[in-house]
């Protein structure tokens, strides 16, 4: 039996049931399980020791485990962040699908290099969604970060302009990636751009991922917008996981049922 | 969910069941999991950093790990030898319940301490077995081992006798350490004892737990006389891992239906 697990201060469900769910389908005798890690080094030594075959990488380790591993996949260190770990017999390599999922959305909704983006959030996911659209060749984007220190900081990273509040901004696509419109979070019901801003836009792209429609996703929706939803990044990026862990790809039916079983067990 | 693991060179699925199956039966979030690490050290570092709770060591790990825990229990003191890792907040206890299962037998079982023994054996679960009986207070142990230089080291821990072969020697207790009888090995019809040395003792116990019933547990049987197998070895050092990491003693009905679904996987 292979063994995968995640690593987390604070393990949710999700790739367990995720995972676990495919295992199941795909009859491989293989398991899943997530971990809040007493002492990151001593766990990863535990990944090679005990042949563990991957390992999923959560806040707050992203940065701290790049010293840790053996390898760092261009996914990972184009913005010093890990989320994946792959164990080769014992050579660790290290990978962001978080950063690749947000390249094939950007790709696969055929997105306009040329268009203006307007990135809200200059946490670690908004660095890997910038840097997704500066490798997808955007350059007419704008950070929105209300941290001054942290937003220009991940502007000038990519050359982006910086701007502490949407105001009037306008852009045809619209990226949230701050917690606004997160579920049980203080902004749950918040919008994360203007309504004019929605408007004025083609494309809405939010990255919270619990709720599915955020209100900005609803209200992209309604007024007809292209959207991209970040359960579709979560769902994308588990599955990325799951295909560096196996080398096994599910059909498109196999990967809706496993994310329909993940979102059931945090509903 | 808590994790406990076993780490053997050669992992059987016989733990992984018996656990497992009490773990279930008992209606705890707990999992089993069978390792073959690929570096003892890192593996160990691995239950300190993953939290694992239980770790169970087998062959040819078992004195190695001494230097890798925090703490010697006195059962796995008394022979050098670790069969079961404790892990409390990332304080390593060291136990081993071969021995203690052994000790317990031979309580339960009302031997007499001033029995005679002829002990076969002379490897690691000979050690365990010499020590046990030592420690109940036999005194009049005679070790039967063909490797002289092992056979004497052994006898001379413990102020035993030693003898190369059984010969035409009897004893109150006949006690098998050694593969003779072991399912599927090259002796596996062979009888530890000769008839004779059956026919003059009163006690007969094989450690062999698979298969339950070797040709010396038959012959003891058939000739009416007490007999302990290594079946019931093999289930009480089980249990006493369980209880070890879980804090819990099931009921008598637990472990036999927890015992017959181990064996079940081993047929």
């Amino acid at each position: 039996m292979t063994l995968c697990i995640s690593l987390s201060a604070r393990p949710s469900n999700n790739g367990t049931r995720f995972h676990n769910h495919l295992y199941e389908a795909l009859g491989l005798n293989w398991i899943y399980k997530a971990f809040a890690p007493t002492d990151l080094a001593q766990a990863i030594a535990g990944v090679r020791g005990l042949g563990i075959r991957g390992c999923a990488i959560s806040m707050p380790y992203k940065e701290d485990v790049i010293a840790l591993v053996d390898r760092m996949d261009a996914s990972a260190s184009a913005i010093d962040s890990v989320n994946t770990i792959v164990n080769d017999a014992g050579v660790l390599t290290a990978y962001n699908t978080d950063y690749s999922a947000i390249a094939q959305l950007i790709e696969h909704a055929g997105l306009d290099p040329a268009a203006s983006v307007l990135l809200r959030g200059s946490g670690g996911m908004a660095k890997a969604t910038a840097a997704a659209f500066r490798d997808a060749g955007f350059a007419r984007v704008t950070i929105v970060a209300r941290n001054e220190e942290r937003g220009r900081a991940l502007a000038d990273l990519y050359g982006f302009a910086w701007r502490p509040e949407v105001g009037e901004a306008t852009a045809d696509v619209l990226v949230n990636v701050t917690p606004i419109g997160m579920s049980g979070g203080p902004d749950e019901h918040a919008l994360a751009f203007t309504a004019e801003a929605i408007a004025a836009a083609s494309v809405v792209f939010d990255v919270v991922a619990l709720p599915a429609e955020t209100p900005l996703i609803s209200a992209g929706r309604a007024a007809g917008k292209t959207v991209i939803t970040g359960a579709e990044v979560a769902t994308l990026q588990a599955l990325e996981q799951f295909v560096l862990y196996t080398g096994i790809r599910p059909s498109a039916e196999q990967v809706r049922e496993a994310e329909e079983f993940m979102r059931a067990g945090t509903a």
